[in-house]
C-alpha cells in the first residue's frame, strides 16, 4: 500500500526508510524545505504539502513532535485514509483526535531513539526489535485498522505491544519520564562539586546519561504526561524516604537490605526472556491482556496473531 | 619494594596483578584457601597468613570489604610498614585506624569495579585511567607515606585524587551511593507492571543498571556512609518535589525547563576535559586544593607532583 510519512526527523525519516526497505510505496513530507531536499537526495519521493502526501495514500504516519500534532490533525480533516502518530504520550493524542473527529486513527509509539536527531540521523533499522505500542481503546479503535498497522510494523521487525492510551502513559512515566527526572537531579549534584565529578565512574555515567537530553524535550515529554509522572514521582519519593529511615537503624547495612531486594530482583530479571510463540485470537480483550502481561505481537494472520510473552509472565 | 596484598577478590587480585606488572615484588594472602590456590596457580607467591605476608613487606594493602577490615587492622598491630585499604567509605576507616593506633596508614579508594567479582574476575589493567582517592588528613597523614602510595598508583596508570575522608564520603554519596538507591526504586517499578517492563528501553536500561547489584553490597556501602547519603537524598528529594510542583503549572512543558538546565549542563560537561599538565608543590594544602578543583596527580617527582585539572575548572 502507499504510505505517507509527514515529519522526516529521526523517527519519521527512519520510518520512511524502513517502510521503503519493507517494499512499500512511500511518500514523504516535511515542513522544512532543507529536510525535503535531504530526503529527495536520499532517493525518496517527497511531496510539497501534507495534503499532497496524504492524497492517494492509504495510511498517513505523522512523525512530528506533540506541539505540532494539532495543526496536522486539523489539516487532515476530510482525509479518509488511516492515520497514526509516533509521539511519546498517548492520552493527550487520543483526546485531540476525539476533539477533532479524525475518521480513522490508531495512536502509536515506537520505543526507539538515539542521542542524535534529524533526517541525517535516520536509519532503516532503527525499529528492528524495538517495542512499538499501538493504542487499542475498547469500543473506539477499529480492530481492522489496528491489525493493519500491527502487520505493517511487525513486518519491519518491531515488537507490537497492544495497550490503551492510559496504560501506555502510566508505563512510560515509569520507564522513561521519571528516569529522566532522576537522571537530571543526579547529574546536577556535580555542578558545584568538581571533586565528585572527578570521582564519577560507571554508576554515575549510566545513571545520568539521559540528563544530557535537551531540557525542552524532557520537559515537553513529562509535561504531556504530568499526572502519571507526578503519581509515580511521589510513590518513589516515599520509597526513598523509607530507605533514608532504614539508614537510621542501629545496623543500617542490614536494615537497608529489604528495601533493595525488589529492585535487584526486577532488574536481574529484565529484559524478560520470551517463551515459545503462541497464537491468540485477534480480538481486543486477548490483545490487551497480552500487553498487560508484558507480551507483544510478532506477526498478524487471519483472525489471529502470533504472540510472545515473558517465560515467567503471569 | 615488596608489597603484600591481603584479600584477593576483584580489587585485591587486580592490585596484585597490576603491581606485579609494574615490576614490584608482591606477595598475596586470602583467608579462603581456594582463592590462595587460584592465585598460586596464576603464578603469584602467596602466604599462609596475613602476618607472613606483611612480614618483610614495606607496604601492606588490604583488599577486603569493610566488615572484615577491623580484624585485619587488629592483626597488624606492631607492624611497622605502611598500610592502605581500598574500601568505598573512608570516614569509618579513618576512625577505626585512630582507635587501633595503626602506625602508618593512608586510606585509599580506587573508583573501579565491574559486575563480576572474585580473583577469577581480577585483571591487571583494572585501574588503568581510574580515579584512586588517597586520603590526606591535615596534621595526621604523613606526607611522605602519601607520596609513596601516589607514586605507586600513578605508576600503574591510576589518576590519584587527594581528598580528606569526609570530602571523599560526601563526593561518593553523590556519584555512587545515592545513584544506587535511585536505580533500585526505578527498577522496582516494573516488578508488578510487566507492560512497563516490556516497554523499557535505553533510559530504563542505563538508569537501573546498578540496581542489579547484590542488595547486601549496596546496603553495606550506603550504611557505612549514612549521614552523607541521607543528606544528599533529602536534598534531591526536595528538587524532585520542586519538579513535581512545576508540572502543576498552566504550561508544565515550559515550567519544568529551568529545573532541568543545571543537570543537562553538568552532564554535557562531564567528564571534564583536562587542561595542560602542571607542576604543583607536594604539600598538603596544594594537594587538597587540587582534589577540590576536580584535578588529580599523574606522577610524583622530588618535592613536587605533576597534576591535571579540568580545563574550565575553578
Amino acid at each position: 500500500m502507499r504510505i505517507a510519512v509527514a515529519g522526516l526527523g529521526l523517527i519519521g525519516g527512519s520510518l520512511l526508510r524502513a517502510l521503503d526497505a519493507a517494499g512499500h510505496e512511500v511518500v514523504g513530507f516535511d515542513a522544512d524545505p532543507a529536510t525535503r531536499d535531504a530526503a529527495r537526495a536520499a532517493g525518496f519521493p517527497v511531496a510539497e504539502s501534507l495534503a499532497e502526501a496524504a492524497s492517494g495514500s492509504e495510511l498517513t504516519a505523522l512523525g512530528v513532535p506533540m506541539p505540532v500534532l494539532p495543526q496536522l490533525i486539523t489539516e487532515l480533516a476530510g482525509y479518509d485514509g488511516l492515520v497514526t502518530d509516533v509521539t511519546s504520550v498517548k492520552g493527550p493524542v487520543r483526546d485531540l483526535v476525539r476533539a477533532h473527529g479524525v475518521g480513522r486513527f490508531v495512536g502509536g509509539h515506537p520505543m526507539a531513539g538515539k542521542e542524535t536527531s534529524g533526517f541525517a540521523a535516520s536509519e532503516k533499522d532503527l525499529f528492528d526489535g524495538c517495542a512499538w505500542v499501538l493504542c487499542l481503546e475498547p469500543g473506539e479503535t477499529d480492530l481492522g485498522d489496528w491489525l493493519t498497522l500491527a502487520r505493517l510494523f511487525t513486518g519491519m521487525g518491531a515488537r507490537v505491544v497492544p495497550a490503551t492510551a492510559d496504560e501506555h502513559d502510566a508505563a512510560v512515566s515509569k520507564i522513561s519520564h521519571v528516569p529522566h527526572l532522576f537522571a537530571s537531579v543526579l547529574a546536577a549534584q556535580i555542578s558545584d562539586d568538581p571533586l565528585a565529578g572527578a570521582l564519577g565512574a560507571g554508576s554515575f555515567r549510566d545513571g545520568t546519561r539521559v540528563a544530557a537530553t535537551r531540557p525542552e524535550l524532557t520537559a515537553a515529554m513529562c509535561g504531556g504526561n504530568r499526572r502519571s509522572v507526578q503519581r509515580e514521582l511521589h510513590r518513589l519519593i516515599g520509597l526513598l524516604e523509607e530507605m533514608s529511615g532504614a539508614l537510621d537503624a542501629d545496623d543500617p547495612g542490614t536494615a537497608l537490605v529489604p528495601h533493595l531486594r525488589l529492585g535487584a530482583q526486577a532488574r536481574q530479571a529484565w529484559p524478560a526472556t520470551p517463551g515459545e510463540p503462541a497464537t491468540i485470537p485477534a480480538a481486543v480483550p486477548a490483545l490487551l491482556e497480552l500487553g498487560r502481561s508484558g507480551g507483544w505481537v510478532t506477526s498478524v494472520g487471519d483472525g489471529e496473531v502470533v504472540a510472545l510473552r515473558p517465560e515467567s509472565g503471569r
